[in-house]
């Protein structure tokens, strides 16, 4: 196996910008996954490798399971000195890889005919993203909707958050919030603005419709009010606590749960 | 207004100590709170605030808003150098305390009585701990029990995570979790093990009895099987996703909100 030894090296330089930078991630079209379970579900997953860079002791522990992964791809030696410069979190397992992105999107026409959705508009917090996106996953739904403002889901904390789910959920970005509810309207699908509203109506007396999707706002101030005008059903979790004190992935996490049991 | 320049000062180290060390906030029964907010909220929930340390940029900001805590409590203008030091924050808003430890503890008769608890067993996470005390609170849970071996609830990422929940929340901490689970089962109180087990009962199938217990277990293994089988209920969450792949805290989070609702 080829050895990196610099920090210098081009492809660790590479690997950083990819890390860090959003819009030279679309640039290349390529991202970054970390540690042992999220590469191999990547692997898993269809998602291309296309370079490994990997620890001595990393690989000589790991050389029986990631067999097939070191074997079928492009893969790098690299010195501890150079984990710790592209490692992202507190307790590196020594190996990293470039990937390909993979296009997920779907069409817009596959929710006319049926399914829910969970749409986040303009979400700002890695970790809730990925949560967001892993519990979809873990309860059945059939797919993400991002706002283009909404924190991208290469964003290596995103994925990490999500531990693999977006290597499998369908994900579509759009850019025209309005226009996309206008469209779905339409269709006949239920657009449901998760908002925090005594008036609106409440979860526990909702019946989801076939063709359903779920908006949850911004960590701060939600929805904003034309966005929510342009949904068809206002929807709020009525309790006996303080719901205002639920956090976006926790109400995204029980509204889902909701339309999904 | 006396001022703090120096970051070998006596009480920014102890402030930095006490951030940092679980044992040295036991010892002295004190620990730390940043941010405007959360100070706030602990102001307002009858924490004792030793020490306040403010920029003056945030003291100028701030000064109408927090008159009354400036006014009545131990406050020092600290330099920018000192706050870059003691933040634990990516944005620091210039307000930090050094409070003191408030008795929260309930006593276990009041869960023979009526109630519905959340019990953390053994969770490592300092973000699930702080979230799942704050969901505890949104749905309406009357109090939180914490093993040991739990992350602590004065832990600051905890705090944080919680938005001032762990100043408002009746919480336990146990030291003999079975022993405990017996005292509860000779009281009559039913306690639900969540566990990811087929042939465990169905959550929603399940009825809450109204002096309930609720135990989530290490995020890596879950309950081990001597809790377990010491528990009244074990509960699973079943559904058309992957169940597997809900985190520690989403699956709280499905489990009280259908135990309150």
């Amino acid at each position: 196996m080829e050895q990196i030894t610099s920090k210098e090296n081009r492809w660790v330089k590479e690997y950083v910008k990819l890390s860090h930078s959003k819009s030279y991630r679309e640039e290349k079209r390529l991202f970054t996954v970390e540690s042992v379970k999220l590469i191999q579900e990547a692997f898993e997953n269809g998602i291309k490798l296309e370079m490994v860079f990997v620890t001595k002791s990393c690989y000589e522990k790991k050389s029986q399971e990631l067999e097939k992964l070191f074997q079928t791809t492009n893969c790098y030696m690299i010195s501890s000195d150079i984990e710790k410069k592209i490692s992202q979190t507190m307790s590196p397992q020594g190996i990293f890889a470039i990937c390909s992105m993979l296009d997920k999107t779907f069409s817009v026409d596959t929710i006319y005919h049926k399914g829910k959705y969970v749409m986040l508009v303009d979400l700002q917090d890695s970790g809730n993203v990925g949560t967001i996106i892993r519990t979809a996953e873990a309860v059945g739904m059939d797919g993400i909707i991002l706002t283009r403002s909404t924190c991208d889901y290469f964003n290596p904390k995103v994925i990490r958050g999500s531990m693999g789910s977006v290597f499998r959920m369908p994900i579509l970005v759009i850019d025209d919030v309005n226009g996309f509810l206008d469209n779905l309207k339409e269709n006949n699908v239920k657009t449901y603005a998760s908002v925090l509203d005594e008036t609106a109506q409440d979860l526990l007396q909702s019946e989801f419709a076939s063709s359903s999707v779920l908006l949850i706002g911004n960590e701060g101030n939600g929805l904003s009010e034309d966005v929510i005008a342009n949904c068809t059903n206002p929807i709020t979790i009525k309790m006996r606590g303080k719901a205002e004190s639920l956090n976006a992935s926790m109400a995204a996490c029980i509204l889902m749960w909701e339309m999904m049991k």
